[in-house]
């Protein structure tokens, strides 16, 4: 194995190990011990990647939305469902996005405070922004606002689910929270189109 | 100051202390040791009243509603607004509020997973019941899974709040959530008399 690769590989075992332990035990009390030992690499192949926990949470945070596409379609605003569908399905599942959740709630980043957010804000003001064009919006609604409004309930609903549930009732509780959103953001002509549980999609993950 | 007294007071100070430490630090950091020093009496004074940092978690739930009763006026859906601008005024400042939402996210409770969300959850379903009763809610919301839903939102528009600016823009926020869910919440007539920035009103804190 080439020098590069293992070096790639051995980044990714770190993270995936950081995204466990965080993800079982919250960011306060995960240890870099305890995250070394479970990667199953020296302590200097992981300081060499990631010189703090605060690095690993950073680096949790960049990954956890890169298995996420938004599907196309012609309604960007369904699209929109759709990936919410897509995501909290991944939440049910995947350490990296249950690690994110718990670094986003638990830590501050007092340099970018808004980082355990802003991918999924970005990802969300895009789909809105195409909505507008598409004439799918109320003109009321502001797409970045709009979005970092959806992105933090969106926030809670997953909390609340994690404690109702384990988040077994997600997909239903992301329905209930398009259900109660759309009227305040879709234009009537697309409102009566979209579908709050999401069409049924290939999970990316 | 008589023996029955001196308990309750010795018991505040020791939950004021734990909304304190748990607020400041996080609930898995928070030790009982820190609680004790900062309430400023001795170990067998705490353990008599709180056998462990889940009772104190407990105890900071229970009590951190109490002084928030929501206004009573001819508009229950505006005395629910009201009522969350209250509540968002009082996690800029009150200790147990802050410390509430750090338990609620960073510990579950196993034989009652929602007691966090309970009291929250109880007081905008009677509030999302009578707004029912007068004619203020459209014919298919459910008071119940509307007020989990409202609450959960409100939960993650808070979080976002303290990461973005340490909730100096929680009363803009919280309009903002009402914006975006009065649409499906209020019928037409009664969306027309509402006002999501919340009357002004006396702060019961």
């Amino acid at each position: 194995m080439a020098k590069q690769e293992r070096a790639v590989r051995t980044r990714r075992a770190v993270i995936e190990a950081a995204a466990h332990v965080i993800g079982t035990r919250g960011y306060q009390a995960a240890t870099m011990a305890e995250i070394i030992q479970r990667a199953g690499v020296t302590k200097g192949a992981v300081y060499f990647h990631f010189t703090s926990k605060d690095a690993l949470a950073r680096a949790v945070i960049k990954e956890q939305t890169e298995p996420f596409l938004p599907p196309v379609s012609e309604s960007r605003l369904q699209d929109a469902i759709d990936f919410t569908h897509q995501v909290a399905q991944g939440l049910r599942t995947d350490p990296l996005l249950q690690a994110g959740t718990r670094i986003a709630v638990e830590t501050t980043f007092s340099d970018d405070p808004l980082v355990p957010y802003q991918a999924w804000t970005d990802i969300i003001t895009n789909l809105f922004s195409e909505a507008r064009e598409n004439g799918e919006l109320l003109p009321a609604v502001v797409p970045e606002r709009a979005a970092e409004f959806f992105v933090s309930a969106y926030m809670g609903v997953q909390l609340f689910s994690r404690a109702a549930t384990d988040r077994a009732d997600l997909p239903e509780r992301v329905t209930t929270l398009w259900r109660h959103t759309l009227p305040g953001l879709a234009s009537p002509g697309a409102l009566s189109h979209l579908d709050p549980h999401g069409r049924s999609i290939e999970i990316a993950v």
